[in-house]
């Protein structure tokens, strides 16, 4: 969800729902494209500039005001607790539901979530105030039998269970029923970094080592490269060579300044490149495909 | 600018702009129905309930980063500036420009501001939490000087002066020059009510007396009323009946609750008890006119 409103972006994983930063106005962005926000379980806030975080307290407390019950994770940095609680403690707000808040650090690649499915790291970027990027890594997860191998052959429960968990499956009988057999070939894994406000950091392409994709700002373009230094912010081109440095195998850019109002020459720069870039919109789903190698 | 969104008004008043509550997603608002928003002076929060105040932190940011240096008064309730040096220790944001807080009391009518066009007064309201709404009365100003007769009879500058303000002229040949002559007369004087979120409290009218436009809460239908006095909100007819008791000449609904979609019903409620009611819009700019009895 960009474009020209704060950032905040919904990663959708099966049946799970990450927020990723939570600028203003987040909440009326997520009820106009109809997301089911009320299924986000875990919220990542990237640093504490207003435009990426100050869309949390009015949605915290519209979760209150529905009377949520389901238990929300909130990663961020130190001060984020402290704010809230301020506001809560003002507005004599006492949660409908349990909020578990976990301190981001700055030191390198940390492991913040570990699911059945994925799990979601915090890299440390470079801007005027402690920032972080995430990254999501899908994890093996249960294989999928195949329906019409089942229907010829019924198996008995054991069996589908440890060909699900990859395992060959030997019953008492001797017969042994191999995974190759009765599953879908597992899907590569896939992967997505978020690199919201940072300066150009080469170095930061070590923690995205080959991702599906690559989200990285893009507030100015290569003319006003300086502007981007002194204000920690990165060019189209140098996003661009981010995607290229680390081996991502696409790029969306975003976070754009106002002072590009047509983006297409912001687009074109980040392709001279990284021929596969594209622009964010406000509203679209960027679906993250297996890459097949 | 209502509607949908949270609450935030703009009051104009010559050329002052006066912002009355600050909902999150206000500044966005303002550059979308294009409100000249860097000539704020004064903001006025009436309560810290997220949908009154989550836009000011933005609001603010936005002035620092475009470089403000005008000074910005803002009234509020106690807390409001523990809140906002919290997000800008964090943010490790020293703003550009003056802002000077000044705390608000809910002990009866209280003097925030006096300017040469207008004053401004809080009064409590009755709500979950401290509460005021915000009275704005015009002053008698300079008048303005009949064209026509000048260009008849060129007045020099002191006679002028002396006109506009209201006092008549004798000069040193001992003629006399009446500023029911040369003057336009005065407008009556106008005033507006804002009455934020509130119970219904008929003794509220006693701080209304004959107002030109009430804004008034009108969370909820009288078929509701039960939940409205256990939510601290008011119905159509309630706020009617404040119109009513108070002399107002015109009342404004606005807060209206997301269950009622179609508000045509809403307005046929209060229209029942005060028949000059009508419901605010998003982006619409009601007038104040002077009542001429």
């Amino acid at each position: 969800m960009y474009g020209r409103n704060h950032t905040a972006q919904v990663v959708r994983f099966g049946q799970e729902f990450l927020l990723l930063d939570c600028g203003e106005g987040t909440q009326l962005q997520l009820r106009k494209y109809k997301v089911k926000y009320s299924k986000i379980s875990h919220i990542f806030i990237s640093h504490l500039h207003g435009d990426h975080y100050l869309g949390l307290i009015g949605l915290l407390s519209s979760y209150h005001l529905s009377k949520r019950i389901e238990p929300l994770q909130l990663f961020g940095p130190r001060g984020l607790d402290e704010i809230l609680t301020t506001h809560f403690r003002w507005s004599n707000t006492s949660l409908s539901y349990p909020l578990h808040f976990t301190e981001t650090s700055t030191s390198g690649k940390v492991l913040l979530l570990e699911h059945p499915l994925f799990r979601v790291s915090s890299f440390p970027l470079k801007h005027r105030i402690p920032t972080t990027g995430f990254l999501i890594e899908e994890k093996v997860g249960p294989r999928s039998l195949i329906k019409e191998k089942l229907q010829e052959n019924p198996l008995p429960f054991p069996a589908m269970q440890s060909l699900r968990e990859g395992k060959d499956y030997l019953d008492s009988d001797g017969n042994t029923f191999q995974v190759i057999d009765y599953c879908h070939p597992h899907p590569p894994l896939r992967s997505y970094a978020f690199c919201s406000d940072t300066a150009f950091i080469p170095e930061v392409s070590a923690y995205l080592d080959g991702v599906d994709l690559l989200y990285h700002e893009s507030t100015f373009m290569e003319v006003d490269q300086l502007r981007a230094a002194e204000a920690y912010h990165s060019t189209a081109k140098q996003a661009g060579q981010i995607a290229k440095l680390s081996g991502s195998k696409k790029l969306l850019l975003g976070h754009f300044s106002t002072r590009y109002p047509d983006l297409s020459a912001m687009l074109t720069e980040a392709q001279s490149i990284f021929p596969n870039s594209c622009l964010s919109e406000e509203g679209i789903t960027y679906p993250i495909l297996p890459t097949h190698e």
